[in-house]
């Protein structure tokens, strides 16, 4: 029997474009690059001395180095996003070529294996059948957090046993942040292990001036795309129904941003306009309504409706009734009695919601008792509401089918983008290693332009960072990118969006290509694109 | 603003491969092939007198016709599947290559179109930009019949208002029953328009020893394995959750049969095999739970589970209840008082299943008042058992997350394999037209072998007939074909499916390809393969 499809196959024997200064890492070095960002932000030097006069990192070339083997170690933190594993092959083949006596450990599920030094070694043998592949089961991966200080400690204990020049971390806005505190931990605590950072996430709210898209986000809005233009083609052909289609990426709105921009479906909400606008769950459901009515009185009672997946957080009065049910939470007041210990005003929008929806906002809770919005199914709660409000409007032509966008777009098959970006990155992850840096981010700029011409370098961790009021006290963060409703990407959606509301000018990306015309096989996302070219 | 995406733009200028008999139709015509089955079959052979003698037909060369313009109708009819725009840009194609002034004309809307005479002329010019494109919506579709004798009138009214000489049914089973019973009429009526079927249906269930497969089954299962291979390769990345996936199929299980063989996941449920073997809702919520325990005790607490959306019709308790609620609703039984109605057993399962779907099965009613099954949320139904089941096995590591593979997988960018065979049935039916006999579905065999060698040929619409007992008495249908529990790729399957339920041998089939290695864009479906070469 096949111990692969025929694509994934192809995939497995093909080797990544690199930018040209990556071509051979032996004649690279990283130098400083422009001043440090102490100054204009002295609470984040008081929690951060050791590491927050980081300069920003150029590489260069540089004949004539030697270069010592390294023992490196490797981690996935949170949830999936494509081209992890090629994160890895890019940060071993480097490794590999700076010195063939370097190792790579891989760490086992996420950051717990660090804590109970739990990991493998990761060689070429073993990378081989992750080549350009999905998913993150190489080493797996977790949402656990090096946080307390016994954590702390034991993370720097396993990197004595394991004798690690360096770790990397390959994570979101949170695992980074995690990388940023335990770089400052073990530079002042002598202990000689780098850290470095991989800017993952589908969600794409991890991005700043340096960092222009976190890799996964591609892959996952092709991969969504493809579904809502399939979708959106049903709709279109039968000509009787409307999907209401929620998307993944937790608070911030992009891949409905970027989903909108390539099928032009008639309608999307982006949390942070509802916020912007302060718009009621009611006036959302009312231009849901508006829209459905007119488009019927040209016939179309069909359509598509994306949502995003923090939308409800976004909603004023929601948002007040999640913080007030997560303290009845945090008081553990008993679920019978939670209803009265509301506001009058969150009580009101409580009893306004479908009982289906009332039930998973009491009972949806993570291991901290906040609710997981990113399980309430907003999509058949807008669904009801319009069916209502329809109702009441004596509008009877309503037909709807939720979907929801989620985790086939965490782990699908990387784009070329997202493989060439992949393992760029964990070739730059390898240079900064060799140059004796921690506390970096691995990044790489130009990602609008060919891959010859990409432009690694290193962003300190805590140039990104932030302080933020948190459970009662001030933490750093590294500041969730939101959609930015000044910026190209929204502007060009605002341009457009009421032309696709009537209308049916819906494109159909189809699915993500790995042959043919290169216009294809590396066109990059609207959003990475409007980004760059702003 | 662009009017396509990047892919839909290279597809619409990709001209698809033609079987070489049909590289110039002038060159061929239809002869009879072999003897109509009449002997065997005298119930339709009295239904049909003036259809059920007609011989199978087999495209030869002949040179030197001539044509004559032809002026033909096209519908579709039923549920969207991918490859219908290509049928009639083949049919357009090879009727002006036949004679430049045939004319063809394509009914709104499905059926309805035919009866209230809504149509539109479509020309090269109109076909151009749904080229290689999915959806049916260049003319609409639906579900409408034409079946009492004002509608059969109505019909025969049309196709002389617009003097057809011919019309083509694109549709399912029913559709083609149909198209039998249109085209039995006209002759009866000596009304001159001949009538063609053409296979269509992602279900997989409209094949017979003359049919190798029909239209759409490929592009759907292929859509669906990218689904279902990226949920597997997220299961064991995040190792701590379950996928239910319900796909769609209405009562055959080709399509949960063919995604598991092209992903290996752990458990797939076979209707037909539930069927044969008796089994109850608990029995096989019970075999689910044993493999959850099972995989548990390997420290595999992840997973996924395809269901086929027809699947509670074959549950014979579920039939019994589904039956029993039907008649209720025949009688006009009042909802509240319906409980009270059923015999003690059916009392039983009710009550056993989860209120929202005791809800389902009370409400979801099409307009003749029987239950939708395929509304019915099967996975939602089997994961709330199966809690309840592990519940009380005090087993508590379950994380289910329900998926449907639906919508979706109708109307996406045909595979190069659905264009081609859609193009090439669209071009046959242009022959069988040309050659001036009605009766007949558009029929290409040898499908599994190169495009360059298939066989268009006419197979005669009453062959496929026989009687069902339907609704108190006795009509021509064609059969759906279920899975063979006999047949080559059941029994692959069932060689196979005890080692994937507790390994992880998960294929990743990756998004369809339309360019690179000819292996990999002409991959054809296992279900037509080992059909083809049992």
């Amino acid at each position: 029997m096949n111990k692969y499809s025929l694509l994934q196959w192809e995939r497995l024997n093909h080797i990544p474009a690199v930018p040209k200064i990556l071509q051979d890492p032996h004649l690279i070095t990283a130098v400083p690059d422009g001043q440090p960002s102490k100054t204009k932000r002295p609470e984040i030097t008081e929690l951060f001395p050791f590491t927050s006069q980081l300069p920003p990192l150029a590489f260069i070339k540089k004949e004539g180095q030697t270069h010592r083997p390294l023992r490196i170690g490797v981690v996935f933190s949170g949830g999936q996003a494509s081209g992890g594993h090629n994160v890895i092959w890019g940060l071993l083949s480097a490794l590999k070529s700076l010195h063939p006596h370097s190792a790579l450990f891989g760490f086992c599920d996420g950051p717990v294996g660090i804590l109970n030094q739990s990991y493998v070694e990761i060689t070429n043998d073993s990378i081989k059948p992750y080549r350009n592949q999905g998913g993150f089961d190489l080493i797996g991966s977790g949402r656990d957090k090096i946080a307390t200080n016994e954590q702390l400690q034991l993370a720097e204990q396993t990197m004595n046993v394991l004798h690690l020049d360096g770790l990397v971390i390959i994570g979101g806005d949170d695992s980074n942040t995690n990388a940023a505190i335990l770089s400052e931990y073990f530079k002042k605590h002598k202990c000689p292990t780098s850290v470095i950072g991989v800017p993952k996430t589908i969600d794409g709210d991890l991005k700043n001036g340096d960092i222009e898209i976190s890799f996964g986000f591609d892959t996952a809005a092709k991969v969504y795309c493809e579904i809502i233009g399939n979708l959106a083609r049903d709709a279109l052909s039968a000509k009787k129904c409307y999907f209401f289609v929620k998307l993944m990426g937790r608070s911030a709105s992009h891949l409905v941003l970027e989903c909108a921009l390539q099928t032009h479906v008639n309608m999307a909400l982006i949390s942070e306009e509802v916020e912007a606008k302060q718009l009621s769950l009611q006036q959302i459901v009312d231009s849901i309504c508006d829209m459905i009515i007119q488009r019927s009185a040209k016939g179309k009672n069909y359509g598509v409706v994306l949502i995003p997946e923090g939308l409800i957080e976004f909603i004023p009065e929601m948002n007040q009734l999640i913080r007030e049910l997560n303290q009845c939470y945090a008081e553990q007041v008993l679920l019978e009695q939670i209803e009265q210990k509301l506001t009058q005003e969150s009580k009101r929008c409580f009893k306004s919601l479908p009982e289906k929806i009332q039930k998973q906002l009491l009972l949806i809770r993570d291991p901290h008792g906040n609710l997981q919005v990113s399980k309430i199914e907003t999509e058949r709660l807008l669904i009801e509401m319009v069916e209502k409000e329809l109702a009441s409007r004596k509008f009877s032509k309503f037909s709807p089918q939720p979907f929801f966008c989620g985790y086939e777009g965490r782990s699908g098959l990387p784009s070329l983008f997202d493989s060439q970006y992949c393992y760029a990155l964990g070739n730059t992850a390898a240079v900064l290693l060799q140059s004796g840096v921690s506390g970096y981010i691995s990044c790489i700029k130009n990602l609008a332009k060919p891959v010859e011409t990409w432009e690694p370098c290193g962003i300190p961790l805590t140039s990104m960072l932030k302080l933020e009021y948190r459970n009662g006290s001030y933490k750093p963060v590294i500041e969730k990118a939101l959609v930015d409703l000044k910026g190209a990407t929204f502007a060009e959606f605002e341009a457009l969006r009421e032309e696709w509301l009537l209308a049916d000018d819906y494109l159909y990306p189809g699915p993500i290509q790995f042959f043919g015309p290169e216009v294809l096989t590396n066109s990059i996302t609207r959003t990475l694109f409007l980004g760059m070219n702003a």
